[in-house]
């Protein structure tokens, strides 16, 4: 069956956003120097998100809470003068962090939208993501913006049938295995993984090696010609 | 035209929202008597509150920091021991408070699921709003469920295009004349308002008095007769 509909992840595959996490983790180990090694903060700070993921969801004002609860708990209660206010200011800026596409986004989402319904699919800040695909100067591309809690096969399975003609007819793409290509897979679309140079840990999977409608790709670049050539 | 489809809101319509942050308030200034006179601190809330709207959006963690910003401020800086701590806290339970549908809700609901379609249409946190409607019991009576980032004429024709037959054959209810009714009627849809004893300082608006599609219901229990009256 020919492919009518075409789903994209938007942090890290559309544009940055693992590095902003990062460097702002980096910021946080800076912060704390004189309470704790970067390994064991890395490591407090990946416990507290992980319990704090059921609660909080995706998106830069849960990780700010779980940074504050993480120098609340290192520092025994008694964070230093201007700490947790940084870490405020922290988790701010990132929200209004400016937003560039990554190389060679915008041309394949130009080449996508001449043939297919783009749709982008994305977890996160509801606020916030839709601030971020403003700030991009992408949105008009997409016919249909879904930001959700989870990415599982029902979700795909709703998205492509709300927005498109379902799942078979449909082709999702990102960097997350997980959360893009596993459970698009799943839900009976095609699915390419485009890597990011960083993976969140929570992200982490392994590729469907063998899988018929699974692709690796190198670059967004090669995705339009992918997709062309399916069904 | 006959009414198609039916909106609803979902905080301090169908369940206790405004109480649950006033009680915390409560006990935020309860934490900070040592430090400022309740009015103080209020007036410093809502001022912190109001700045990062833009930037934080509807919820309960936008709102856990603002109330940690303005913790730091009043304490310029030095907040004594556990009181970050005790205001993380009371914003994870604040997300994980129990939801029990307001007296009337569920026969309303039942009534109105048998003759139109039922469209939840909320702000706030995707994930919270999306755990409590699960929580409520009553998310099999929706067929579409719209968590968005504001309420304006644009979000109701939008939602209503979506799910219903445009908002010209659309009714919503809500307790908040700014979000739920004013919009509403300029999208074109019937409005009713169901005040809650509470309104967020930002709700406030003017009834619009003597608009032919408007009205003003002692509770919900009236919403299923005004509505089987319209078109």
């Amino acid at each position: 069956m020919a492919i009518t509909t075409v789903g994209l992840d938007a942090d890290d595959t559309l544009w940055h956003n693992e590095t902003i996490f990062r460097l702002t983790q980096d910021r946080f180990r800076a912060l704390m120097a004189d309470y704790a090694e970067p390994e064991f903060l890395d490591a407090r700070l990946a416990e507290v998100e992980r319990r704090n993921l059921a609660l909080y969801g995706y998106g830069v004002k849960g990780f700010t809470l779980s940074l504050i609860e993480t120098a609340m708990d290192v520092t025994r209660g008694e964070p230093p003068g201007r700490m947790i206010a940084d870490i405020l200011a922290a988790g701010r800026e990132m929200l209004s962090h400016p937003v560039e596409p990554l190389p060679g986004v915008p041309e394949a989402l130009h080449e996508l939208s001449q043939h297919y319904r783009l749709i982008l699919i994305t977890k996160g800040d509801l606020l916030h993501q839709e601030q971020k695909l403003a700030a991009s100067g992408l949105g008009e591309l997409f016919v249909g913006v879904e930001i959700v809690s989870e990415k599982d096969a029902d979700t795909y399975d709703r998205v492509f049938s709300r927005h498109g003609t379902g799942p078979q007819q449909a082709a999702m793409c990102g960097n997350s295995l997980r959360s893009d290509v596993l459970p698009a897979l799943e839900a009976g679309a095609w699915a390419a993984h485009i890597p990011y140079h960083l993976t969140w840990a929570h992200e982490h999977a392994e590729p469907p090696a063998g899988h018929p409608r699974f692709a690796e790709l190198k670059s967004i670049g090669e995705f339009p010609g992918w997709v062309r050539g399916l069904g």
